[in-house]
């Protein structure tokens, strides 16, 4: 195994333990003893209820994870979760991302926009043999596909009995077992507080992904319900939810060295892929995707030069570009620095030889076999599918597609449609179509369509589709079909882009708009391509699973427990708080101070530290939230824990469950930890409590909420 | 005091003790406690007495340090000391630099260069008392100074008794002291085994003063001496150099917190400084510099674009503007991250309050008076010095100025001339003049000459000289002025210019060479302002002294030693093997490993490590050179001793005084070092023995010097 760091880093300083996994709560009682060894003193019995403290504290905004930390649903998550509450309230006159948001009563708290909900996940239950159920194990295909999904949208169906509910469920082990997932959803949440940018946002794009950090990435929402307790829409009758959980904030913080218990939603992980699909992300499709970033970036950027107006609607697609490519690159950096299809080869010589051993082994061989086809079959489909999203790289077209495909899906019995596209989703269909007006301007969309196009014309035939080419390109010269369609389509006005979702399939078949009609034309081409993606799906969905109860009967032949890959559910991780050699000869963490904001500060965002912060580090005004050993106010810190996206705002709790910081970011060298955890370099990055209340006590004068809030005091202050 | 770096760093890692000070020999009786600290086991009488091991071993290469590793004349120092002898040696066919060199006999080395010595010091003898003989303590001015010159002259001539020997007369502690130095000088001096450039000079200007670092900075010369023994001119009759003293090498190599010995001749140094004069650089010279160094570098990018020859010719003065750029740069940074002109006026108002209570507190206090009004003189004699140099930057101008100069000065008997113009000098012109034909080209000179004075001409009119720049503008177009002045010149032409030497002041003032006769008729305005800096010294010589044996006297108040400033002199400094904190959040060192080369490469010069070296690596066939903690070869390392320019290829020894590394750079928040030694975060850059040895005998198969020096292997191998 090729090595980057050398043992040199290892043995200077304590090495983290190897706390790889994100656990559902179910298997705590799986690792008692890991649990002790880094001395987590919460019983495993109450980690592992969700209905028991802390983790009934624990939830969902969609997307991002957060916690209860008062009675009166107050929450707390990250700055970045809460970004767009911010900006919707913000104006000219009156900028709360520039100068911050606190409210001093609830008659001053915020709307934070009518998509933003909490989820508190209520039951987790184990539905495989129902949702399974009638599905012969020989079937593959769209067929299986399709039962999979009945079954599950019966579920789903009868799971959400009010409108107080939303029910997911998802697959775990990649379809080998199912949990269906009952979550209160609280509709009317309101901004709270908020620090200014300056902090929030501390470093910015700049330092996305990097560390030494210095982010006091928090904020506060509240959640709000009817007088009758249960979830209403936003009305000024509602009432704070009067939340069953909550956690006790300590303000003594971590010091290296400590346990420390994660709990929050992760997205998506791809920890049990085969070699074959690392290596194919490495070699072809990851240097695919950043070169077509760069590209998209590159026509909006000539698009929206010297146009202001223009740059800031395209402001939130630049970044969020940049951050998916800046993740993408630190993959492929990861990949260069260590072999990790090697390391998985290993893995997987090692698992053939258990096979090879098992009594069943002529199965495992051609199990094995199947697997490798599927995968093949996948990169295939991928590759044109990624062909026709340059080809209908369009978000006016986009919406067209969405509404022409709801509309034909709408002429079934509901519970028979394609998932997405039954009645449950329209509201949010509809919210992507307005939302669309904050971030459109024609001139950039036509640049952005043409340079896709380009770059699918340099494609491999054998990835592109000439009947739906024929459609958009007509074979003139593309710039000039493009201004015919703009200049034939009204969809850039949310209004006529909203009464799409109001025609049936045939008025939108009979529609003059070019637009509509070049959604409707390329329909075909694009729902072969879905069904080709349902069909393999079904066989996936047939092999994969064998494959991965095989994996896990190897490791249980071993004595090890194994989490599911991340789906977006609730999980636990643990770990150590601890830095990490970062280079040969240096090393990082686990701790930056205050101080650190004042030696980046540079007068220009986002290295604009506000003058009253930098008089109090100057001054040395810590109050109680001084680290015994740094001697100041620690700002961010690294532990071992093992997270993904959607793990930020997760609560960081110490050995007795009391919150002590929020998850916000990972470190550029984690990257790959998509695909495989490293114990000796993977790091989370945290927003420590100490600056939160600091922040919050010092600069901002929050104290109705640090009333509010229970808070234990280290015992030699105060 | 403003903090950079929270107490963080300094409590979580080792701490280095202060370990300021770069120490006259003589001075190591004083530090006795210090080096038992640090475990030193080496009796400071030996390290006081220069005729003793090991300080008998330390020799000066002029600009660089070396010392002597077998009885044979084998000398060891960096490889960007032996530089020039590498390039002097190299063909396109056989080109050194790239494939390195080794001798496998004495018969394969080869000629270092003309210029190539080595210095050995043999004495050091305090002449204060005559070289200010016949002076009265209030004389100032330029009668000042000619006296001391006069009796330093009278001092150097008689102890120069042979060719065989150099002497210098430096000044210590800014004139109050004064040493002369007897050196024998070595003028055969060979080049025995450079590793190729891929390793000695791994990482090139990008790494320059950067941790981690992984340089293998070191190289081998042999000194020659004639058949008698004494030095000769190169011969192929010479015979090795009997070294009477010469270091053992330690293979075992240091760890963490290891005490060392660092000897070697420093350069310069500044810390006894006042704020004001601090200031004056962060504000003023710095900044001006820094600027200057951009305009020449465009310059020369500019005209030499395209060019690959003209590129190569510029390539080592590019080189050298970007060190010292890069070198001011951070000087800029630290000041900009800590506020030394703060710290010494604290310092500086401890001493004033000292004084306040001395009896001769009025003296004093006039003391400080004159100081400051000499600094303002000084400072704005400095300003219209640096504006005479863009006046005259042209190379072949100066040429011809040094030889009207020398021609005039040598109408003088020898002993009454300036000095660096007697008969001593004449052969270093004379090379100077030579050397230059390597590194011109006509049309990058004009270029260079060009943007300088366009750079002249935006300085305050009260810095300039208007007699001077009439005679270079003629208040014509400059680019036409200088296309007249180099078709009108031969100077080009290194015979022409190495035949100025042979002219008198008449002849050359007779001239109708249009740069000879430019140089002539620009000597008044220049000996005026040289006769002012000799003014100025003899005043500062006057008046500085007092101020240097107040503050000496000051700090034996306290019970504290006080090392002089660098003068070029042997020195000893002593330190500890330790890492730093670089920033908040950020630990650096204190080694490097072989795993880092490797890292690193991306098979592009700088950072192209041979094949035989990464596979070396990644086979782990590191013989006896593993560290038993890092479990792997160590490249480089960081210690806390005090070190400047000059201390390239100083020898650093363990405990007993055996060789254990060479040190060869400083990081780059070291750089304020020359103005303010902050122990938490100086830090040298050091090759270890370790990965020296490991080259020569895994990579280079040098096994005839591994043979000749006297190597002792760690007890557990071999």
């Amino acid at each position: 195994m090729k090595r980057l760091l050398p043992l040199a880093a290892a043995l200077l300083f304590t090495a983290a333990h190897a706390d790889e996994g994100q656990w559902q709560p179910y298997q705590m009682a799986q690792l008692q003893a890991e649990l002790k060894r880094i001395g987590i003193k919460v019983p495993v019995s109450d980690l592992s209820d969700l209905s028991k403290h802390p983790m009934s504290a624990i939830v969902s905004l969609g997307g991002c994870s957060a916690s209860f930390v008062s009675p009166n649903g107050l929450i707390v998550t990250n700055h970045h979760c809460a970004y767009g509450s911010i900006q919707r309230n913000s104006t000219a006159a009156n900028n709360y991302l520039a100068k911050g948001f606190l409210a001093k009563s609830l008659a001053e708290e915020l709307p934070g926009g009518p998509n933003q909900r909490v989820y508190v996940t209520e039951s987790v239950r184990d539905v495989t043999a129902e949702v399974l159920n009638g599905i012969a194990p020989e079937l593959g295909g769209a067929e299986r596909t399709r039962l999979i999904e009945r079954n599950s949208k019966a579920l789903i169906a009868a799971c959400e009995s009010s409108p107080d509910y939303r029910c997911t469920l998802p697959s775990f082990h990649r379809g080998l077992e199912f949990y269906l997932i009952r979550q209160m959803m609280v509709r009317d949440v309101r901004l709270v507080y908020a620090p200014s940018e300056a902090i929030g946002n501390y470093g910015g794009d700049i330092d996305n992904f990097e560390f030494p950090r210095h982010t006091g990435d928090f904020a506060f929402y509240r959640a709000y319900v009817g007088k009758d307790g249960r979830p209403a829409d936003p009305s000024p009758d509602n009432v704070p939810y009067a939340s069953k959980d909550f956690l006790t904030v300590s303000a003594a913080g971590l010091k290296r060295g400590d346990g420390i218990l994660l709990a929050g939603y992760p997205g998506v992980t791809s920890r049990y892929r085969l070699p074959a699909e690392i290596r194919y992300a490495r070699e072809n499709d990851y240097p695919k995707r950043v070169a077509d970033y760069r590209r998209d970036l590159d026509a909006i950027a000539a698009a929206t030069a010297g146009d202001t107006e223009a740059e800031v609607r395209y402001a939130a697609t630049v970044k969020s570009i940049n951050n998916r490519m800046k993740k993408l690159q630190g993959l492929l950096d990861g990949f260069a620095r260590k072999d990790i299809p090697a390391i998985k080869d290993a893995q997987l010589a090692e698992f053939l030889a258990w096979t090879a051993g098992q009594k069943d082994a002529a199965r495992y061989r051609a199990l094995m076999g199947e697997l490798n086809a599927l995968i093949a079959r996948d990169q295939n489909l991928a590759e044109r599918e990624f062909a026709m999203g340059l080809l209908t790289s369009n978000e006016l077209l986009g919406t067209a597609s969405s509404a022409y495909r709801f509309a034909r899906e709408r002429g079934k019995p509901d519970m028979e449609r394609e998932l997405g596209f039954q009645d449950r989703d329209a509201s949010f269909i509809k919210a992507r179509f307005e939302r669309l007006q904050q971030s459109y301007v024609g001139r950039v969309d036509r640049a952005r369509w043409l340079s896709a196009l380009q770059s699918y014309q340099r494609l491999p035939e054998s990835q592109r589709d000439a009947a739906s080419e024929s459609l958009v390109l007509r074979g003139g010269d593309p710039g000039r079909q493009l201004d015919a369609v703009y200049a034939g389509s009204t969809l850039a006005d949310t209004a006529e882009r909203l009464a799409l979702l109001q025609r049936s399939a045939a008025e939108l078949e009979a529609s003059g708009d070019a637009l509509v009609k070049l959604a409707v034309a390329l329909y075909p081409a694009q729902q072969r391509l879905r069904e080709e993606r349902r069909a393999l799906d079904g066989d996936l969905d047939r092999v994969i699973p064998q494959y991965m109860q095989a994996v896990i009967a190897w490791k249980k032949s071993q004595g090890k427990p194994v989490y599911p890959d991340a789906n977006g559910t609730l999980r636990i991780t643990y770990g150590t708080v601890d830095g990490y050699p970062a280079a040969d000869g240096l090393y990082k963490g686990p701790f930056t101070t205050v101080q650190g904001i004042v030696a980046k500060h540079t007068g220009r965002d986002p290295f604009d530290a506000p003058a009253a912060l930098r008089e109090a580090v100057a001054q040395r005004r810590f109050g109680p939230y001084v680290d015994p050993v740094l001697g100041t106010v620690p700002v961010n810190f690294l532990s071992s824990a093992d997270t993904t996206g959607g793990n930020s705002g997760s609560a960081v709790m110490n050995a007795r469950g009391e919150l002590v910081g929020l998850n916000f970011d990972s470190t550029y060298e984690s990257i790959t930890k998509d695909w495989y955890f490293d114990p000796e370099i993977t790091r989370a990055i945290h927003v420590d409590i100490r600056y939160m209340l600091w922040v919050m006590s010092e600069l901002d004068g929050a104290d109705n909420l640090l009333r509010e809030m229970r808070i234990v005091y280290p015992q030699n202050t105060r």
